[in-house]
């Protein structure tokens, strides 16, 4: 049998029924049988799955975490789809339920290629070694080509990092894809040769998977380097998918976490680890005190999560975001250290006369933010 | 400006913050902009969302529900990924929102072709016009191919119309796909000429689009007729592609539930209306009184958005499940009326000499139950 995928559920029980609860578990993700309603021969596959671990959840009364192990025979081979059915298929219809993670054994994480760049290669890219990194967003949806191009030669003559499509940009009418990308990317280009500062435009690619496969292409024929995909829109599969042809193709990764709060999966986990493990070099969520409530310690776990080193996988970097402002720069850089890549984007509008000098303050608060040797996230680390 | 996306959302709230909370919704979910950032000319495409309709939920205290509309120019031509994006992209983060359903105006409804064959289909394809349909499931993984097409030609000598696989199928070395899928198919048809009752063997379809693909293609060569898909574990856009193919091949499509518990959207409307909507013939849901906990409201309000006038949308089968057993048969029809499909799996097992004998008693009370002709759900009418 060998080594085994060990998954960590949360759920609500009382004392006498939380053992058959977290048995109910390790059927419902296995044989989806009653015990002993199986054939004895898959007991040499090390089925059903097996609770290895039951207790009760600190300072939560009537909590219960249960680690359930399953045998490896599940999921080889069969990519995210295989992973994600047993992780959580059935058991997610049970509301009391969270999945608030797994540890993949070696020869499963040896499956999975991870980010193709990566932190270091995100850098090396941008040509900026050291200190956080800045990022900012197109806005609003509405909004013609013309005025977004030019909207992007002002945040790429800020100097700032990486300019993303906002995640409702697709392929409307108002703005169509190969239009658009075409001239935002030209906009960047000439502004970020005029400025002297690399800067990276990054478009939203979605749709099923031929139609983002068409807009790859498109962006590759226009020299573009990174793209966004949120996963969970478009699917972990297909996500799994459009990462491993990116990675072929030299494109960055930054993975956008539209969709990913309905999942009942611990934030830390799902974008920290899954995000992660399917390729994404960056990963964008939102961070506590913003618009949404993830919790500080929530934050640091993810963000620990997309940078610890874990088997042969490159590091990632975290994009907190979410309702963020140049003014929390400093706070921002003290929590997460200089590995980081800070998005700043409603902020810094509306696209008046102002927005220039609101970016360049942005990127000066984000040069200037004071390093810590050690990062405050020491001690959070959940993997 | 015309016809515009209705949504509701919940949410809690105090009645202070209400209004602001709704605001904050219809704008986090189009021009991700504070009020007035955006420029006026995307006014005139009828940006940013708006507040329809604000009000407090019955009996939920500090509970509100919250109806805002959105141009189609947002969504049009882009699919389900730029459905789900609108729905419920962001706002999917802040934990205390659910999505409760949406309104499609039918300039939107009608570039969805929803369920190619439909109950009146699934019917005449099983020669069953009338009366509820049974189904079950092939149990449990670690299984080998032989001894599944056993299991499988067993219950379609019972009489049970349809025959699927267990979602946990997929292309394990211990019953490989194709060897899998062609052996439980021959036993189905064989055993079925012998009964001379119409018996379909559903596989599951799953992996990355494709992967899907190629098993679509493999089932239409061995002569199969009817593929089960769980649209939440291969993503809605990869359903929406494999849902097209499939119709254009003649294929009925079975959708499974693994991963929809955790999405914090509404049961009657993800499974009820997202899915038929994209082309499920059938789908299966958690009853109530079962493994999981949904209320018999949500159950009866998702059947009938499943079964419901809904534009040029064909009616689809509501596949009540998770530990059902034969004795429920009577209550089950009684709850739902005859257009269903029963599906009890579990209950058969173990597959020892008994279990022919209770897959009969399973068709017998079907075929018995005494039919109502109006049916429970009367009056619990969402759509």
């Amino acid at each position: 049998m060998g080594e085994r995928l060990l998954v960590t559920y949360h759920f609500s029980s009382t004392p006498a029924q939380a053992a058959a609860r977290a048995l109910g578990i390790a059927l419902e993700q296995s044989t989806e049988l009653p015990a002993g309603a199986e054939p004895e021969r898959v007991h040499a596959l090390g089925l059903p799955g097996r609770v290895e671990e039951l207790s009760p959840l600190d300072g939560q009364p009537g909590a219960y975490a249960a680690r359930i192990s399953f045998p490896l025979e599940l999921v080889e081979a069969g990519g995210i789809t295989a992973l994600a059915t047993v992780l959580f298929g059935n058991t997610s219809m049970q509301a009391d339920v969270t999945l608030a993670g797994a540890e993949l054994p070696a020869a499963l994480l040896a499956g999975y290629a991870g980010p193709s760049f990566g932190s270091a290669g995100l850098r090396a890219k941008l040509g900026a070694a050291l200190g956080p990194l800045t990022c900012t967003a197109l806005k609003p949806v509405g909004v013609g080509v013309d005025e977004l191009a030019a909207l992007a030669g002002r945040f790429a003559r800020a100097g700032i990092h990486l300019i993303k499509d906002d995640h409702g940009f697709l392929d409307q009418a108002y703005a169509p894809f190969a239009e658009r990308v075409a001239a935002c990317q030209a906009a960047v280009v000439a502004a970020s040769a005029q400025a002297g500062e690399r800067s990276l435009y990054v478009p939203h690619i979605s749709g099923g998977l031929d139609a983002m496969r068409c807009r790859v292409d498109l962006c590759l024929a226009l020299g573009i380097e990174a793209v966004m995909v949120a996963p969970m829109v478009v699917g972990l599969p297909a996500f799994e998918a459009i990462a491993g042809e990116a990675a072929a193709a030299g494109l960055l990764l930054l993975a956008h976490p539209a969709l990913s709060g309905a999942t009942r999966m611990a934030p830390d986990f799902l974008l920290g680890r899954v995000f992660r493990l399917l390729g994404a070099d960056a990963v964008i969520f939102v961070n506590h005190g913003g618009r949404f409530g993830t919790p500080p310690a929530t934050c640091a776990a993810l963000a620990d999560n997309l940078r610890s080193e874990w088997g042969a996988l490159k590091r990632a970097l975290p994009v907190p975001a979410g309702g963020m402002t140049p003014a929390r720069v400093g706070e921002m850089v003290r929590f997460y250290g200089a590995e980081v890549v800070l998005l700043v984007s409603g902020a810094l509008y509306p696209a008046d006369a102002a927005l220039d000098e609101r970016a360049r303050a942005f990127v000066q608060a984000a040069r200037t933010a004071p390093v810590q040797q050690a990062s405050a996230l020491e001690g959070t680390r959940t993997a």
